[in-house]
């Protein structure tokens, strides 16, 4: 490639720029000394939250043609972006590898956990943590033993081993080395299983198991491990909204309080793990609704650190999911109050629907909608074939689809694709240390310099 | 909206916040004092140079499986991102606003150059430094009468009136008000038009005229203005990679040689104009090789800077234009190998394909193509109905569009839209007063801190 040789920036190139600018990544990411207290750490992952999912919130927050934009928990974060390509014959990573990279410093293959394309072991940020006394939690709104989390206290050959996960994470606690002070997310049926149930043995270790957010105000002190919900939490969009905001209040009060105990920091890892998962969906509704979840949470934190301000607080992604764009089929527009007005998930649309007789799907779907829905629309809707052999998400494809193309049209929400993305993704940081994640970085230069702060 | 209420951060929280955050937008911008010389700005559009653009250069310019990433003059620059909503009722803007709102602080309705919604026209960036004594020039790879060098130095209800905005630039030549030394880009065809040839009066005034890159190696001073294609210069793909580096190379010689002079700062604008194009055009391998053509502009600027220290740098784009992603179809992948093989723009291969019986389509497209089609793709093609009534841009439709899907389907490239959308852009800086810049800022944000410095 000629091109790349002819504009490539030389070596020295680089050195004599790097020198002049004020934005290169080579400041010291140690800004605390051995006489100062290392901070707090407070790590947030929106899963698959693109720069997209940001403007979308934002805008979703605002009114379109008042002229000016409402604020956000985000604005005076930002400082950068994150690649995030594996270690692997592609560009676009899986939560696996991501998590995997920012957990450890390490990148791996698509599908790894906490391990790296040898199949070693390598450490987290967690584990370090722990080994140097400090307090350590995580908090999702998947399963405990999803990639995200999982990649954080456990090292596994593949993300598919949802019981070999939860397994590990019990066997820590039985074996008296756990990692974890604090883990909060959903997974209870993988921790109580028909061939085998953990819990009772957990308990006997002094672990309290809770399994609604509610019985978290009836825990004063770690460890303490929630499962609330059997394996994802629901969609914030069809039942809860703001709560990883409330997960994440309890999580910060009793590392806080545990830290308190041991002289010694917390780091904590919160995942808003389903912006994601909307947008495997395509879901644009459900996208805004689980950032607007999000968002409330950094506000948790962000309230945490003007009373604790030896505090450092990193938020990025780990990829952006679903190509998700705001703007589609050439008009210069993207009805931010549509999309506002959707009411539920495409999941549980789409499963509603295929409950009820065609005759009941406008009754059903125009209170839910609210988007004034064309004859021809309609039409496409009720020509749709539902496999009746089919069963789960299989049987809710073909409506789905269908849905999301209804409201790609009425909202001008692009999307391109049901996977992921090899897009950077946004890089957010406050507090002590900050500016070590300024400017463009890799994924794994964000969890170095946090594994600097911890050492 | 319950939802925004609850979450929307107070004015007493972010009060409180602003003030623990590192990363806050509410820095010093003038760095310099009365003492001081003010910089030499130096601001870069990539029109439509969306963060997927940024990703899409890096990985066209990195080995995929490699492990590891080329360097790129962007690495080290990158300080945040802006919105680029207009004073319109959508969050999409246009060049036209976009660039009246880069250049003027002042946001406007979609159409408009260099003037405000109440159509009274705005100082400009550059007539600002005019009138204080600075030089002033502006590089593009459009007609320099085109929406975004506009609207940096004239003022117009709508960007159409590419007669009209000529006219302009001529009559501020003739009145002896001009406010360029240097003016780049193309447009021959709109200064020399069968009812009127602005070219004698022009040069009688002193300014000199070319019409070709080569030519301005024997213009040794400014004022010149290079109309250097009829209209639009070709792509870099099909044509002259580098054109908007030797374009840049030859305004700083020129624009450095009249500041010396005049014992004044310098003030350039360098636009990647034909990124949007190749966006607009859902075209991958023209918007890599645009970016590539602009990564090189920026190294000459770079270069220049580690000369000539008290120079500022800004980049960023107008708004991101085609929906772009990296992830197309569910497949974790983008091939970006495949993109660098293609060795045509779209245009150019339809221009072609339409020229010839579909019998010499496959010896015609299978070098430039450079992908394994499918022989259903070939079919798709071969199926193709050419409407040979329709003329230029309208009868290479039908075969653009197959080109853009079978181009998707091999590099996993995804596209939403044919316009633009309304997603945060990249915003970079370095030099005195880069900082700025830093965070999230509106686009009017990034005008008003320049021409606090020309103030």
């Amino acid at each position: 490639m000629a091109s790349r040789a002819l504009f490539a920036v030389t070596a020295a190139t680089a050195l004599v720029l790097a020198s002049c600018s004020s934005t290169t990544n080579n400041s010291t990411t140690d800004t605390h000394t051995s006489n100062q207290q290392a901070p707090n750490i407070i790590f947030m992952i929106g899963d698959g939250m693109g720069f997209e999912f940001i403007s979308a919130y934002r805008y979703a927050m605002s009114e379109r043609g008042a002229g000016k934009l409402a604020p956000t928990p985000f604005d005076d974060l930002l400082v950068g972006a994150a690649t995030t390509y594996p270690d692997d014959d592609t560009w676009v990573t899986d939560s696996a590898a991501g998590a995997t990279a920012l957990a450890t410093g390490v990148k791996s293959y698509n599908g790894a956990i906490g391990i790296d394309v040898d199949k070693n072991p390598k450490q987290t940020l967690m584990e370090l943590a722990r080994e140097n006394g400090w307090s350590t939690g995580a908090v999702a709104t998947v399963q405990v033993n999803h990639a995200t989390p999982a990649s954080f206290f456990t090292h596994h050959p593949s993300r598919n081993l949802y019981n070999e996960i939860a397994d590990s994470y019990a066997q820590q606690v039985t074996n008296g080395g756990w990692s974890f002070d604090v883990l909060l997310g959903g997974g209870h049926s993988y921790f109580q299983r028909e061939e085998k149930n953990w819990l009772p043995q957990l308990e006997q270790q002094g672990l309290q198991v809770v399994t609604t957010i509610e019985q978290l105000n009836n825990v004063s002190n770690a460890p303490v491990l929630g499962l609330l919900a059997d394996k994802a939490l629901p969609f914030a969009i069809d039942d809860r909204p703001g709560r990883l905001a409330e997960m994440t209040t309890h999580a910060l009060r009793l590392l806080e309080q545990r830290s308190a105990t041991t002289g010694k920091p917390f780091a904590l890892m919160v995942e808003g793990s389903m912006i994601d998962w909307c947008g495997h969906a395509n879901d644009i509704a459900c996208a805004v609704h689980e950032m607007t979840d999000f968002a409330a949470a950094v506000e948790v934190v962000r309230n945490y650190m003007s009373e604790n301000p030896n505090t450092l607080l990193v938020i990025t992604a780990d990829h952006s999911t679903g190509g998700l764009t705001l703007g589609q089929g050439g008009e210069y527009a993207w009805y931010s109050e549509k999309v506002m007005g959707i009411q539920k998930s495409l999941e549980v649309m789409a499963t509603e629907l295929v409950k009820r007789p065609k005759s009941e799907w406008r009754d059903y779907l125009t209170p839910v909608l609210n988007l004034p829905l064309s004859d021809a629309q309609w039409q496409q809707l009720e020509s749709v074939t539902i496999d009746e052999s089919l069963k789960g998400r299989d049987k809710l494809k073909s409506v789905h689809q269908v849905l999301v193309q209804i409201i790609s049209e009425h909202t001008r929400t692009g999307w391109t694709t049901s996977g992921h993305t090899a897009v950077d993704v946004p890089v957010m940081a406050s507090g002590p240390g900050a500016e070590a994640f300024r400017g463009y970085i890799d994924n794994t230069d964000i969890a170095k310099a946090l594994l600097r702060l911890v050492r």
